[in-house]
C-alpha cells in the first residue's frame, strides 16, 4: 500500500516569511521556511520496521541512516563515488515524500502513479527556495531518481539495502508481506549491484539465509 | 534533566557479526553491525518538539535536518566550509548520545559529568569498527566536540539554531523550561556567531521577537 502523509498537504507552510522576523533578507527567510517545512519529512511513516524499538520508520531516520551508511561503505561503490555528493542525494531523496506519501517497493497499485505525484510534490516543496536553490535540489533530486551517475547508483543500492538490514535483523518485517517471495525480493533489490557488486554479494547470501531461516516466503 | 536511553545499554549488539551471513569479511561484517547498531539513534528522545507533529524529536531526526541544513546554508558560514567534512560531522556528533543519553542545553546537573558518559560511549560504539574507520569515526566526533576547525563551529551552529526554529515555530517549545529566560538562551546559543555571524543576527532577531510574543521569560 501507498501510505499518506501523516500531515496532509495544506494550503501554509508551517514557518513562511510572514510569520518570521520582518527585517531580514528574502532570501534568508525563504531558506528558513524550507528547513522548518522539511521537518514534515519526520511524520512521513514506511512499512519497515526498526531494529531497535516496536515502531515504523520515518523518512527522515531512513535517510539519516543512507547517509551514514554512505561514510561507512563507499568503498565498496563499483565506481569512485565523490561523496559529498552522494551525501546530498541521499539527504534530499525522499523530500517529496512530504507531499506524496511513501510508495512500498512491493506496492504495485501505488508505484503506477508514482512518478506523476512526486514530480508534482517536487515542483511544490522545492519552489519554496529562490530560483538557484530549487534548481540545485531539483537536479539531486532528477539525479537520484535517474540513476545515471555513479554517485546516483551508490546512493541508490543505499536505499535498497537499508530496509532489508532491518528486516534481517527483524527476522521477516516487510519480506512477510503477502505475496512476496524470495525472487520478488531478489528481483526488486538487485540494484544494489549497479552500485555495489560486493554489497549485492552480501545481499544474496543474506537473503538466502533468511529464506532458509523462514523470514521470506520459499518462491 | 538528561534523557535516559530509551533502550538502556545491552550486553549485545542488535545484530553482531556472528547473527550475519558467516562466509564474509570480518570487515564487512562489522560495518554491517555498526550500521545496525546506530539504529538505536532513532530511540534517543530530545526535548524539543517537532513542528509537524504533536511529539519530540528524537537524535536520528535531528542529525537528518542539521545535514539538510548545511546543504541549504553553507553560504553564510564566517569561513569557508568544506561541505563533505561539516556533513560528516553533524552526522555522526550525536552518536554517542546512544549509549551516554541527550542532555538538554538546559540541564545543569546533566552536564556536569557529560563529558565523562560521552567518551566511554564513543569508546564502546567506534570499536565496532576496524581500527581505520573506529579511528576516523573518533576523531570526527572529536573536531565537532573541540569546535577548532570552521566546519566544526558551522557544524555547532546548525545544531544550536535548529532547536530554535522549532522552538519558534511552536511558540515556545524548550524556552518554556523553568528558569530559562532570553538572556539564558541567548547566552547557551550565542556560539552561532562562531560559525556565522549572519545567523546569529537571525537568532537574536527571533529570540527578540519569541520574547514580545511571550514565548520566552524576559530577564
Amino acid at each position: 500500500m501507498t501510505l499518506p502523509p501523516q500531515t496532509p498537504a495544506q494550503a501554509s507552510e508551517l514557518l513562511d516569511p510572514a510569520q518570521q522576523p520582518q527585517d531580514i533578507p528574502e532570501r534568508l527567510a525563504r531558506q528558513i521556511g524550507f528547513i522548518a517545512e522539511v521537518d514534515r519529512l519526520k511524520t512521513v511513516l514506511r512499512l519497515s520496521p526498526l531494529l531497535a524499538a516496536d515502531r515504523r520508520e520515518n523518512d527522515a531516520e531512513h535517510s539519516w541512516h543512507l547517509a551514514l551508511m554512505v561514510l561507512v561503505l563507499a568503498e565498496y561503490a563499483n565506481e569512485p563515488v565523490d561523496v559529498e555528493r552522494t551525501l546530498k542525494l541521499v539527504l534530499v531523496h525522499d523530500l517529496v515524500e512530504i507531499h506524496a506519501g511513501d510508495t512500498c517497493l512491493f506496492d504495485d497499485v501505488g508505484k503506477s502513479d508514482q512518478a506523476e505525484r512526486e514530480q508534482a510534490a517536487a515542483d511544490r516543496l522545492f519552489a519554496l527556495l529562490t530560483k538557484d536553490q530549487e534548481e540545485e535540489f531539483r537536479a539531486l533530486w532528477d539525479e537520484f531518481e535517474a540513476r545515471r551517475t555513479p554517485e546516483a547508483r551508490f546512493a541508490k543500492a543505499m536505499d535498497r539495502l537499508q530496509p532489508l538490514i532491518l528486516n534481517f535483523g527483524n527476522q521477516g518485517g516487510t519480506w512477510r508481506t503477502p505475496g512476496v517471495t524470495e525472487k520478488v525480493v531478489r528481483e526488486r533489490t538487485s540494484v544494489i549491484g549497479e552500485g555495489s557488486r560486493e554489497l549485492w554479494s552480501y545481499t544474496e547470501k543474506m537473503l538466502a539465509l533468511g529464506a532458509e531461516r523462514g523470514w521470506i516466503a520459499r518462491d
